[in-house]
């Protein structure tokens, strides 16, 4: 199964082995005293982090020594917007607000609508609908309007294309080629994109004229894009940003791959605009369950937790509190806990997160100026 | 020698054979029918026209069709702003600003200082001072303010990009590879940036919400650009431009390559802010002669005014009196003419249009506002 991975930023699927993609990408697992050492200043850790959803960094202890000597970072991350959201994207997010929070920093948010264009069988009209659509959720999730500033690359271009060149000039087809799979039928644009990608974890340095550090927390398929770009910051006189990785939430057909709303949304995602009637119909016809067929069997041999996507759904997202997850997990694998009363679980904590976030979401359309940079 | 000929945007060399370049390009060679046909509209033709210094064409029947039922072109030239203005820059643009006031159309002049940062090993800065810099030349030509916008790639990027990647996601890399002679060890950026240039050939389009014509007149190195650019114009609804190819100034060295401001600037091109002094000193000491090694010998076999640079220059830029350049190639050849006189005359030629030239260069400094895009 392990041979079938691939992760990159256009292509994810197989079995996930991330301590097999921590070697291969040639970052670092977090540690105890890397956690410990985030902790000293946010007082506690999120539960992302304790359970090790952000498994894994490049350069976060340099990070923490520019911040004990007191030159504070940014924090980038960004969005493709080529569909809806769903609760896959709102995991990375939820920990970017509880960093921008802990650590009072700002955020830019790129909408990476030229990506998505030049990656999709998708007009440029759809792509320019999704990126308005897509501010929304990010929104909703209570970012600070002061701190943050949303970025669209084909509307902020006169910021970014001049920087993204500097980054183009001093990077290979070869280098994309092997980082990204490229071939010699792939467009030009494709090709050039990455270089779009870079330039945000330099914008604050810009805008003030001194060197900022910078964290970009990202699910670990984006990596290449900076594996590729870190050589070329200090080339052009910057930090080189430092990353924390998230592990991708599972798609409801299993813990393969990760959820994707290009495809079949049905079976694969949960939309941030599901009703509570669709969500409870794709988690009790979609969720793959790490239970037994029937419920004797599941009294007497207990279910799989590790394989459950509804378990992984309440560890990674939905259930903050250690304890009931605890008890919840051991209950299942005992077989005292059933499928459908897990499901149930489940759908009522996503649809209770969803009926916030759906209100977040309509007063959101007020709020756009506030966030979008100009 | 021929088979040493390589004309291409980035590089040109050799003895040039236009007509294998005609074939080379699929491009059609300006016939009388045709110089019948534009000077039904101009009553005059120009002696660049009339001497097959623009000497092919794309499309310029349908171009001329168009027209005739009222649609009128605009205009799309450039530059690419690395180093001075040289008088081989000049001959296309004179061209150009004729076109301009015969046909009273508008005329969008990109500045591609992407290009020019990307292909060069100089600075981002050093190319932004000779953007601003080279302005002024094409300014002090004459053009009509109201009519011409100046764009510049990453100053006007939010105009441009965005439609860039429309045509970056129709072309592949095997088809730059091919077009522009480039391999795996090219920058992206490199790769991306003729996406860049076919946009000016659709902005009056988008800006007045219908398709108008695009006469683009350019040296025959740029050709490829459009080569690969054409097919696109029409996947994207727009019109293919028509082109008017001219022929390249040759360097003071001789009739092979072209004009060259970049390299070693004393022996290959004369410079629109050299002094009278300058270019009496260049064209003595560096331009090629088709003289004899004696007066005496030149007096008996005559001199070859096809491969006299100064006879060349007169042909293609100084001389408008067509009866004035028949006597100097008839007395030249009979060795009537001797070289120094020939030298002479043309110190003169360019030493007048220059003198005015740098005034008006100078002038232009104020005006420069009215013509930057915004």
């Amino acid at each position: 199964m392990e041979k079938d991975m691939i992760v990159n930023p256009y292509e994810v699927k197989g079995d996930i082995d991330y301590d097999k993609l921590i070697k291969e990408f040639g970052v670092e697992k977090i540690n105890n005293k890397l956690l410990e050492r985030i902790k000293k200043h946010t007082k506690e850790l999120h539960f992302m982090l304790r359970r090790g959803v952000f498994f894994a960094n490049r350069d976060m202890n340099w990070l923490l020594d520019e911040y004990e000597k007191g030159n504070k970072f940014f924090l980038y991350t960004g969005r493709g917007p080529s569909g809806p959201i769903h609760l896959g994207h709102l995991g990375t997010w939820t920990f970017v607000k509880w960093l921008q929070d802990k650590f009072g920093v700002e955020l830019w948010f790129q909408f990476t609508d030229d990506e998505k264009f030049l990656f999709k069988d998708k007009s440029f009209e759809e792509i320019q609908k999704w990126t308005d659509d897509n501010m929304l959720d990010v929104i909703a999730l209570g970012f600070d309007p002061k701190k943050t500033h949303f970025i669209v690359d084909t509307r902020n271009a006169n910021l970014l294309y001049p920087e993204a060149i500097k980054f183009a000039k001093k990077i290979t087809f070869s280098t994309v080629k092997s980082a990204f799979g490229m071939t010699n039928e792939n467009n030009i644009g494709q090709i050039f994109y990455t270089s779009m990608q870079a330039v945000p974890a330099i914008i604050p340095s810009i805008l003030k004229k001194k060197n900022i550090p910078c964290l970009i927390p990202l699910a670990i398929d984006q990596d290449p894009h900076f594996r590729v770009a870190r050589d070329v910051y200090p080339k052009l006189g910057y930090y080189k940003p430092a990353i924390i990785h998230g592990m991708f939430l599972p798609p409801l057909s299993g813990i393969s791959g990760k959820m994707d709303s290009s495809g079949n949304e049905n079976s694969a995602s949960i939309l941030t605009t599901d009703t509570s009637e669709e969500v409870k119909r794709k988690i009790n016809k979609y969720a793959f369950s790490g239970g037994q067929p029937t419920i004797e069997e599941h009294r007497k041999l207990g279910g799989n937790p590790d394989i459950d996507v509804c378990f992984q759904y309440l560890r990674m997202f939905f259930e903050e509190d250690d304890a009931k997850l605890k008890k919840i997990h051991d209950d299942y694998k005992s077989g005292k806990l059933l499928t459908g009363e897990l499901k149930q679980y489940t759908i009522n904590k996503i649809n209770e997160f969803l009926k916030n976030h759906q209100k977040k979401r309509e007063e959101a359309k007020k709020q756009l100026d506030k966030f979008i940079y100009k």
